[in-house]
């Protein structure tokens, strides 16, 4: 079962204790990857990339390997992905996720 | 002709002065683009994307407006596009970003 | 009648292309408004804060004077929340932020 | 006794190698903090939100964890306080301070 | 006279409504510039790499320009700023800084 | 031996899977550091100064680290530094580079 989803588990904690906030987390995150031009799996790099960009280490981690196993995602894809990231964000970035990416592709 | 450049005219500009910066800007910019694995549009969609949640409005017009010229990249393309800077960055970078396209696609 | 949203007429576009979306981002605003403990002031005090820190100088000045209008928000409301965006953020924001305080309240 | 300050010890280091600069902090802080219109409780809010949507995770862990002692700020006034950085700076930000908020009130 | 100064006009404005605020400002400024290691020119510099890939580019401009006419900072100094803008931060900061540079030095 | 690169050991890994890209890294980084101009201590701390102000806590270190045993910087130096990224950028990216200092310097 593949499960589309960027929340992590801290968003289901908050179903119990703000019912309407949950819902519209969840219907929002559907409305995302419900597309119908782009695949999910390119939506899904898209994600990877901004992440790349933008997140610590730690959660980028988690998001790339959750990405890998739920969608096959090769070593090249993400190497290409990086590419993208090295050109328009520069070495910070780019030495941040390429570490990420050597530890789970080894 | 398409014209695989990341770089504006000021890049152009410093061929003369700093002919060595110049060459690597160039080359860095052609071994980004020459991926084996993903195709160019889609790697021209991740460079939106970044750009989306990172660069200033007319910044962002200026390679909105090229790509969508170059690789004839639809309003709802753009729109997927969209939709995962919402989901990951939130509504600034959504607002701005859909301004941009909007203006562009009427 | 007081208006709480945070997006622009941007997304009130989007209505007719994607209704899905649309209406996710109008159910997830409204979860996020309808707070029960803190008052909905303070959370616009706090969205004009992180948009002080992340937004390009003219999102920034519809979003104060919007918030301005709806709310009757003080000078001196704004001048305090303006210090913890010094404190925290620095000169750079601060420069950029006050800028558009002196603009709205002359 | 409350301590209404934002710098953490390595600051009051720097106090015996730079007493001007140290000074000059200390100063900035209280002219920060002593606000007249808005009370000390909901300027800590803003800049924790300001926190949640730029520093990293342990940073963040820090200056919630003292905050939340020092002014008794409750888990539903944290909760409202990400919903404004969920919607305006999207699930990477919201994720990593959810994650915060649920280890230090379970 | 050299005005050492990194504040805009906006901050004099202050001096009237929140002389405490206004003056700790002020110092802090001072003892920034202040360094008895570092040179004067050299923070000047750090400070535009800084701004070259945090701020807009109108308060980029502006910093650069003034930056420029008071220690008469050469183009082939701000290029080697700007390299370093490259390296770190990539091609985003680096094009927009660029047609600042290339706009101030014709 | 001084070796003058920005990147890690992780680009050294993709010279045999992306020669190409690897030799634009190399190439690049060579041409960034051999300014005429500027000298490049001046070069590595402006690279240090944007660090701080846009990289996470673990790769500041280990930049910081490295530029500490290479070029023999003071810690009055990095403090020059880092005044400026107090002034520009605020608390939480002083806070967080002064702990760094503090570590290695103590």
């Amino acid at each position: 079962m593949s499960e589309k989803v960027f929340y992590g588990k801290g968003v289901r904690k908050i179903k119990k204790e703000d019912l309407e906030l949950y819902e519209s987390i969840v219907d929002l995150d559907k409305s995302i990857w419900n597309s119908n031009v782009l695949d999910y799996k390119t939506q899904k790099l898209i994600a990877i990339a901004i992440s790349a960009t933008n997140s610590e280490a730690s959660s980028l981690l988690k998001q790339i390997s959750k990405s890998k196993k739920e969608l096959n995602i090769s070593r090249d894809e993400m190497m290409d992905v990086l590419k993208v990231v090295l050109l328009t964000s520069g070495m910070i970035s780019y030495n941040k996720s390429l570490d990420i990416i050597n530890k789970l592709y080894d």
